[in-house]
């Protein structure tokens, strides 16, 4: 029998288990520092995070171990006759569960979420040196219209 | 002698004309409806962005006319050792103006706002179909490293 797989918003104690997650993936490693005791500057963006009602920070569980990440964000536009959008990033899926659906069923479950909150369109960008993902959100119905373009300050 | 450009938070009596410029442009006029009274989503819209201290909507203003327009979201992320970055959308300069670098300068305007806002990045995904737009933004400093992916729902 699969093992059912729940999703909730994260809370302190998942922060952990989430940065973890976050470092151990071929981009991650090299932009995140997983140590003991966690950077203060990861406590800091959760607690804004959480603090937003604009902003969700959810983990997938099972057998309440946590084994996959996403935030979403909720943005008004007045674009599109001033309706909002949900824009989603940062998402992880442990290292043991990979290739099971786990990732399939985050991205599924924050596409209900966006709906919920009356947004007309999801939103992401994946990098282009991630050769799986863009055929993994092909598949769950993204399509790749736009050119995500980045500048670092 | 050039005409001064400066730059500011919209007000509510900005919004006639920012929604003029949004439909005044090839995909913008199959999704806006710029019409009088203005659909009232604009204004719960932009009643919601500035009501957001994690949204700012910024005009482009020369002879006390908005000549330009474009939103900045400000997002905290555990990613990137839980930095802020920026997100750049529904830039739009007025149909008159265009060509004459307003676009430039709102960009650099919303870079350098970014900077005030401690992000690492700015980001903001673009239109295939737009030919123009990823030359434009790579001359300013972007890279189109990422692919930009949609779902409407």
């Amino acid at each position: 029998m699969e093992k059912k797989i729940t999703f909730r918003i994260a809370t302190e104690q998942d922060l952990d288990k989430i940065v973890k997650m976050l470092a151990d993936d071929t981009l991650g490693s090299k932009r995140e520092r997983y140590e003991q005791p966690l950077p203060e500057s990861y406590l800091k963006a959760f607690q804004a995070i959480t603090s937003d009602p604009n902003n969700e920070l959810v983990v997938a569980c099972q057998d309440n171990e946590v084994i996959g990440v996403l935030q979403i964000t909720f943005t008004p536009y007045i674009t599109h006759q001033g309706r909002w959008r949900a824009t989603i990033e940062g998402v992880r899926t442990s290292s043991s569960e990979r290739g099971k659906g786990v990732g399939t069923e985050l991205i599924r479950w924050a596409i209900q979420r966006a709906r919920e909150r009356d947004c007309h369109l999801v939103q992401l960008t994946t990098d282009k040196k991630r050769n799986d993902a863009l055929r993994f959100y092909e598949q769950l119905g993204f399509k790749a219209t736009h050119e995500g373009m980045k500048m670092k300050l």
